[in-house]
């Protein structure tokens, strides 16, 4: 679905580029000519954001023919064919670089998490992303994430409880601050707090904890915290997780990895949209 | 300025994030706590987006007090403070993710920026950027590239002409693009066009073009260009160029140099707001 | 905070009632003409909605004064002054009706939600809300439900897991729709069911749900599943629940009751804006 | 039609419950599985709102087939069918809420006012309603007035001239106000002022009032206002006019009775949408 | 009032002039270089949007000083002050033109109103304006046409009852189409309706039609029917009214002539911001 | 293209005229009412907007049938059909004003722009417009020159260097204002600096000046400053220009003559919808 959000995001970046015309196009096209071409992959990459790149081609011209011939979360190769485009030739051009902007930020986030989520094969860990979102790309960055076959953390501050050291300090003592959360919060919602101590951690469990969040913590660390917890409560660790570290965290045993790197440095990855302007006829 | 874009974006950034509510800070702190710390360099970084930062902080809360403690395209070490940040301590921890989100995407631009310029410094080239934003970030981004010290290329599709491939083809030859986009496009834009080839340099010169751009050649062919052209007409590098690589360019002597990676790849910049939350009083 | 979304929907107020402007006072009132009033409970109620109405006088013009005499949550006699206002006449009487709407409608369910707050005292039984609110209104109408002393269901589709009876068939089974949504959802996430069957509700337990909805039964029902789950979930009661028959419900033993009339169709309560026209000077 | 500020409701509505996706569906439905189902009355009502709840299944996904089964304004008996839904089982419950919330209110609005009229078939009088409508949505709860048969008074405060107290204090006296109204307003536009004795109706009438709005008044007082006014002007009273009161405004002669309640205090109605889930083939 | 949407066109207005930047003063102004002057009449003129003109600079910068110096519906010979803007140079050199554009627009639609205004004094007829506004800008030109001293038609569609000859026509008769009018409408509208022979103008007299509308007669015709109407109901006279015939249909003895040349054919009076570019400190 | 900002410029048209209902359509004509017509010229006009006049009849309604008989650029008589309209008579007549305002205005705009040309046939100059738009209207106006025949100055302050006489004071020459820009604006942009006397001429020349623009001169001063440049840029004129005068200025040998009564006071052109209402069957 492209929601209210994504749409508003869609016209932002439309009008930003477009809004004022094209002058290449206008001085040197007719009217009438039109074009065609594909989206192509220039490297290995897994897809995410067919759907808006579709959107955002439609938007410019709903008369432009866009078919979709790869599927989000699908790993493709260079020289593969992501859709094919065919339409007005001001129009096509004029949307090009929106789509594929859209296009190589998602699929990058998509390919990196693909990449942390192979790292971890064969352990009980799953990779999941932080907040750390491109502001106004929430939702699309999280989808990204999803393709990549990683999981979501909370959407926004309302759809998790994640009680860090500053509410901690503020309530005095992690077992006020996890008691206060299970008397006040809304009941969907699992418990999940941060700790540092084996002390802190049997506190929080003592206290109702349902996630453990280890935050800045070395492997060794996060293999004696699980071991402590014995599947009282999941464990997530987070902190500078880097693509390289991932596997010696998974292998301390820990449910949950989140990584802001996934949405926050994900490189744009490579595809061009090759195309062939025809004159009208 | 917060353009109305810019305003837009953080319209969507909040809602997407807060717009539901805080449930870990409506239920573990009180109302009436308040809040206050700073934004802290957690590595070597150029700044820029303190503004955007600031107008997050106060959409959230106008009595929120934030002060800024470094400029817009300055360098930071670890340790050093942005700004200092005060208030009710739920909308300091409401806006905190947002912020930082837009410091650190922005922030990471200035510093990849700065380290292209860095390595062009004692040539005659000048390091600019693409149309490769983030959608409904074009402006934005565009300025993290000026306060690392780059320079923009066009803003958008209606503030520069820049003919490629298609339009080339679609005209018949390089001289026939040129010549209509001088009769036709804003007399204030230069005509800038592709060309691949010292045949196609000398038609496009012939024909009056003012800048050219080659797109994807090697050093050695940027050279051999550069030096046909002999002055004629301003030079421009693009393709794939990455910070290894910008030397070479820019030793070959081309005037201008435009990488995409400045904003479609930048790494985030590691930031973080160390707060305390006090009860009210 | 006046997040985005209720800045939107004050405009859409704003714009849909005054933003041709106001016939009878520019044609009976002159421009220089003050006013200074306040608003005044008609009837007993617990208020809520000051912030957005102090927003409403202030959008129309940031001149106006505007001093909030009760807080939200506060319960009010008939006469009991809510805010104070004064500035411009034409501004003020502007203003007025669309300040008013939105302090009847939500002080209504505030009102509402207290009195069933009210009727469950003594059990263990907490009242929450549903996702039935009016369309634009979600967040104001939750924290209506928060300020009557009720507590909020999941605020969207993205903040609690609800496995209804459709999920479930299409699943083939309560087991299996409740491992499907483990292994899936977002860890922070409680799983939910409808179960309607002590059958079912074992089915569940075993599965891993954490939380058990019971639609539309009675409350011996409710009471025979609350003895049967014997403290392994949280139980819910949903379903046409009234003032006059949630006690009954409450004293089944049952945590949450979900009551959707607490935001659907709550009557609005009687406030008026008293009001008095000065000349200017 | 779907006016832009319903359509502005629409996506806050949309945005603010499924914006961050529906982590129930997405973790237990196939991406591919389809739903079917019919929106069902379990009540008596009067109906309103198809055009708008088709327009929000149809914004979450313009694959879904909405067929409408009953038209606004017709009278339901339980079990009717408003309309059957079909299209994929995502976008179908993801829409299904928010296209009941606007059904189950707008309904409501309609029921009640039908109610109204009733209870006034056979006098002179009109039901009408006020401006007490619920911020964002004035174009829609005064269509479901008209649907329940009831008339609208003003739309904004633009389109009525309405003379109260505080008008006719800050004039000094009725005749003035009126005069000042017939000398500035739009020519367009009848002047209804505000009176409570016969002196003071006396006076409007001399100066050219062509409204009466008695506020606050009991039904004999309207009869003995009603003749004096012998004709000439049309006769309205409002004030906390309810269903047990309204006939006997009725049968005191006015020409119109308007009551808030049809638009601030009307239940929902109950509606529910009978789906299937099916998988994809 | 600055209404919703007037701050939507104003946000429209920056956003398509500098939304991406002013290159020229980023190119030659120091970032602290601060900038003084004043708003100038070149003309005589009739001044109308000083409100907006504000609004537009303080939107670009909240530090710019803006001191009205005169009034909305003020007469200025050139030379005369209508404020002074000081603040930071790009930002004054930012908003100029926009603010500029408004006020030169709105200010040719009250000079215009003026003249008409003029035109007709000593005559019973009142100048009004028409729907026939900048799409955009309703209720900005309408209050122009107020400062200008004439009056206003109807706001909108909702505003004003007025049927025309399509109306007629599918109705059947004059008086059939009055009748309806007069039924179904808001009781707050007066009728009018569009005649063009005695015999129309009876009928709907006799309908009860409240205001006559004269379309496309000459100033004898309209006298004819002044006669025959003999003050029961207000004439009003329409169709290319211009400011060289307008007395003509003045002295006919008509209530109201509306002219949609006010609002869309009004040249732009010439204003100029003198300025004065400081260097910090 | 119908760009994002002109969709929110057609949502601000609607929603100020329909926003609220059309109260006499409402009134007199059934529901199922349909309608046909023709958009007429009433005089001899350059058309342009019939791309977004289509788009406001099918805003209100798509089942609207809007058949282009004229294409934009277009020269019409008296009686010619533009385009043809049919549909539901509620919805084609509640189009009607909006539609036709676009219309108007936007073909005003082109019908004098064409004049301006054909006043300068056969000369070197080009009429250009200016950044003297209706605020909201950027690129719709500038289209309408282009329909027109005459060509467009920058889109915005991101697209053109245009240094003026502040720029020039703060700079402290006419030389260094333009090498500041040479060096620091996007290199895609020519430099143009306003000059007044031949020694400003020849020192902004020296200094690398692209394109002179004369301000407020004479066409003898014009012919003279043309003179001496001699063809080492391209010269400008400016400044009050009018149909009266623009070929004097032409004459005098300038490249581009920029008019900003183009758009901000082009009368607009006589339209009008013939329209016939059917009943339904």
């Amino acid at each position: 679905m492209i929601t209210p959000a994504m749409a508003a995001l869609i016209d932002l970046a439309l009008e930003e580029d477009l809004g004022r015309g094209d002058v290449t196009s206008e001085a040197v096209l007719a009217a009438e000519a039109t074009a065609g071409g594909a989206i192509i992959a220039k490297q290995r990459l897994v897809l995410f954001g067919v759907e808006i790149a579709e959107a955002v081609f439609r938007r410019v011209d709903v008369g432009i023919r866009f078919v979709r011939r790869a599927g989000d979360g699908e790993e493709l190769s260079p020289g593969d064919v992501v859709a094919t485009v065919d339409g007005p030739a001001r129009a096509v051009l004029g949307a090009e670089r929106t789509a594929l902007n859209f296009l190589q930020r998602l699929s990058g986030i998509a390919t990196l998490s693909r990449a942390f989520v192979r790292a971890v094969e064969g352990t009980r860990a799953t990779v999941v992303d932080t907040r750390k979102t491109a502001p106004g790309w929430r939702a699309l960055d999280k989808a990204a994430v999803r393709a990549g076959g990683a999981a979501n953390h909370r959407a926004d501050l309302a759809s998790g409880i994640l009680i860090k050291d500053n509410h901690i300090a503020a309530c005095g003592s992690v077992g006020e601050a996890v008691r206060r959360a299970r008397r006040q919060a809304p009941h969907g919602l699992r418990v999940e707090v941060e700790v540092s101590t084996l002390a802190a951690l049997d506190e929080a469990l003592a206290a109702g904890a349902e996630v453990l969040l280890l935050d800045n913590v070395a492997p060794q660390q996060a293999r004696e915290m699980v071991e402590r917890a014995a599947g009282r409560a999941l464990i997530e660790v987070s902190g500078g997780v880097r693509l390289s570290t991932v596997r010696a965290y998974a292998e301390a045993g820990v449910d949950r990895i989140s990584a802001g790197a996934l949405t926050h440095s994900a490189p744009a990855v490579d595809l061009s949209l090759e195309i062939e302007v025809r004159s009208a006829g």
